[in-house]
């Protein structure tokens, strides 16, 4: 809340100075944030005054200051630079990027501003960006950096400490240093911390740990990301298939998968086709299409309850007064299966439950909504048959199917995620959207059948 | 899943020995893991042979092995292992243990074991210990530790690495090291980075960085994990109300911070009381406490839902076929409304839409609902005046009442979650369960107020 208010003030300022054209004042302005806050505030300006307004000022920034501030903004707002400034400053700008970034926004870029870039680039750097470039977009081959310290196993501490103050500004990091053999291939893993508390003639072999853990520039980033929580790693090694070492990948990228993987969950738990686009960003069109399918797949849903409903209409046009209970009952299922199938999901997705624990979330669920089936079937006969002056059979009939429903309903909604995990699917696609649809089904039936049963329609 | 299954053969395989009592064999079997490993595995052991097997094998292993894997057992192994062994033991373990792990450990130690601990504990680190304890649980004081590098402005380069080289194991962290002052506050950072590539007679004060972040103890865990985010820290600096330096947080501690959030995001949106309890730890009593208040609460909005149809009893009991829609009209106004609720709370989340979007927010709804409402109010009328055989009165009503039930729905779902953030109530409980009620109770009065003008009843 502070953190904005402070930005607001900022921005309203610059955005004025701006317009009055009073560039110098508000580079001046600018320049006395740190550059996580400058990329926020020129965001904003590009949002506000438009990219041209926005590059002048970008323009008049020192030279590492604006590359460290490119770096830091969105994706979308990188190419929109691109798209305006010359060739040449493009060049300076992917030459002076972390490679990480720049992959990421060469990826983004049209081709054939791309092959312009790659064709000023030196051949070595040339072939590895083309590497890089070929790994799918969530493997940890597209996370990963080349830039690591590299040490040899025959080094001593004091060669390797003298190998780091030469290279280490270039490096993503230099905290976790990688020993590698003669064929290129990952041998052991040293601590800079360990370095600097050695003494200076021990050899890097003597105190390399060899039992690291790795993963190959093909696992996926939510694998990645998992070890990094396990194990509370600063840096991960990558390997290729021939386990030679061929990047790493830093925990502060492993911030930005833990996040785009859980907004990949929340999308899927609403029925939401999974984009990584921002939600003001994105087109209505493109919102339309992402939304169009689950509602028409969970529409087909509904129809066949509404279908199972047109085969009651005898009993419904002779007790009409079941329709007024039939919301009630269709939604504390959707409710009750929702709250299950939720809490198993997350359950899932942080491991604190696994796919043979489904006889325990069987009878954890059949016990718990048990229990709470009991209690508001029993608020509901009271309601019905006191307040509502219902007959005790229809007070009956509701309570009864509440029971049922809520027990079906979680049941359903424990079990399904995991069912869904056994056989391959993402069990965040279980969740409320889907199993609301499959309870008001069950919902429906049981209603009828047990009025049919205890009214003797 | 690889992973999974190569952990199940181990632990099969020391379940057996276990049983047959061979633990010096089990004790061999175990320790070829690394200490992550051995803690998943001894948590399996607790689960399937009761803590006292366990304890008899966690006290074969060796002193430093067993204090790193206590540390990674989940609290209430640790709570369990400690109320089996002896005082002598858990003193060794809480002495070992980074005094974070212990802060953890001690809060959820019962009152008079802790005095016993602390009893023994000098008298200095016992003052500190109970400082640290009465941090609020989720605040920056209480994911903090005292462990950091301390440094002086006036040591050079040199002096600092031989002060890290000295104390450099015992800290929780050496690569960000702070400046302080003879007062106790913080007056700059340096990074080990900065020092190992820097001439060894520079003055700390020379290369130190002075416009730090740095949060304050009572600040909330989210805002110090935004600020990681944000900048990609592997440690921030905590200061009291004096602005002295009192501990840090390291990145490590804030992916636990960040599961957890997502955790109670997860709950909240579900309608489920938000707690850090595993599901299957959590009794049943527990399990029906968390979930049943929210059900009643959206029972009572179905209720008032079933009260409305009550008083459209004469419409529905002339046209009855009406009833088999109302799933379909309640369910798409609550699917479509949970779309939108849920990317908005996503995106109020991570910051991609901020509260003065609200205008753009509605706007995009507007579109997006009316396109989406209009092709599946389209499909409908087809599919009700060609498939079902209703009259194009019937077909007009329900398809007049979805668009409309969509267009309220999606523009709810994307407000109120900014409403709720406006008025300081967290917008995650403004997700499906809360949008589905409200959303039931417009689609019932929308669709018999149509319904009474369309087919003139």
């Amino acid at each position: 809340m502070d953190n904005e208010l402070t930005m607001e003030v900022t921005i309203q300022t610059l955005l004025e100075l701006l317009e009055a054209k009073k560039y110098s004042r508000a580079r001046d302005e600018i320049l006395k944030n740190n550059t996580v806050i400058i990329a926020e505030i020129l965001e904003e300006i590009i949002e506000n005054l438009g990219i041209e307004k926005a590059v002048i000022l970008f323009r008049t920034f020192p030279k590492d200051v604006s590359v460290e501030v490119f770096a830091y903004l969105p994706i979308d707002d990188q190419i929109e630079i691109i798209s305006v400034i010359t060739d040449k400053e493009i060049q300076h700008i992917i030459d002076e990027l972390a490679f990480d970034d720049m992959i990421d926004v060469l990826e983004e870029l049209p081709a054939n501003v791309v092959s312009k870039i790659l064709s000023r680039t030196p051949k070595e750097k040339r072939k590895l960006i083309n590497t890089f470039l070929n790994y799918p977009e969530t493997s940890a081959g597209s996370l990963m950096t080349p830039d690591y310290i590299s040490l040899k196993r025959d080094m001593t501490v004091e060669e390797a400490l003298n190998h780091i103050k030469e290279v280490g500004m270039a490096r993503e990091t230099v905290y976790t240093c990688y020993v590698k053999d003669a064929e290129r291939k990952l041998v052991g893993i040293v601590s800079l911390r360990n370095l600097v508390i050695s003494d200076s003639n021990i050899k890097v072999e003597e105190m390399m740990h060899e039992d690291m853990i790795y993963v190959s520039v093909l696992d996926d980033q939510e694998y990645v990301s998992d070890l990094f929580k396990k194990y509370g790693f600063l840096a991960i090694p990558v390997v290729d298939n021939e386990e030679r070492l061929v990047g790493i990948i830093t925990f502060d990228d492993i911030l930005d998968v833990i996040d785009e993987e859980t907004t990949e969950d929340f999308h899927k738990m609403a029925g939401v086709a999974v984009s990584t686009e921002e939600y003001l960003d994105m087109s209505v069109w493109k919102h339309v299409k992402n939304r169009l399918p689950w509602l028409f797949v969970l529409m087909v849903a509904l129809m066949i309850t509404g279908f199972i409903i047109t085969k009651f209409e005898t009993i419904l046009s002779q007790v009409i007064v079941l329709v007024a209970y039939l919301p009630l009952l269709m939604g504390t299922g959707g409710n009750s299966g929702a709250q299950s199938s939720t809490l198993i999901i997350r359950s899932l997705a942080i491991g604190d439950v696994v796919l043979k624990d489904a006889a325990k979330v069987l009878w954890k669920e059949v016990r718990v909504s048990f229990m709470i089936g009991f209690l508001l079937s029993l608020l509901n006969f009271a309601k019905i048959f006191l307040l509502d002056g219902e007959g005790p059979l229809i007070a009956l009939t509701v309570c009864a199917s509440m029971l049922t429903v809520i027990m079906i309903a979680k049941i359903i909604g424990g079990l399904l995620p995991m069912a869904a995990k056994k056989i391959g699917i993402d069990p965040a696609l279980m969740a409320s959207p889907m199993i609301t649809s499959l309870t008001d089904m069950i919902s429906v039936v049981t209603y009828f059948a047990l009025a049919t049963l205890i009214l003797g329609i």
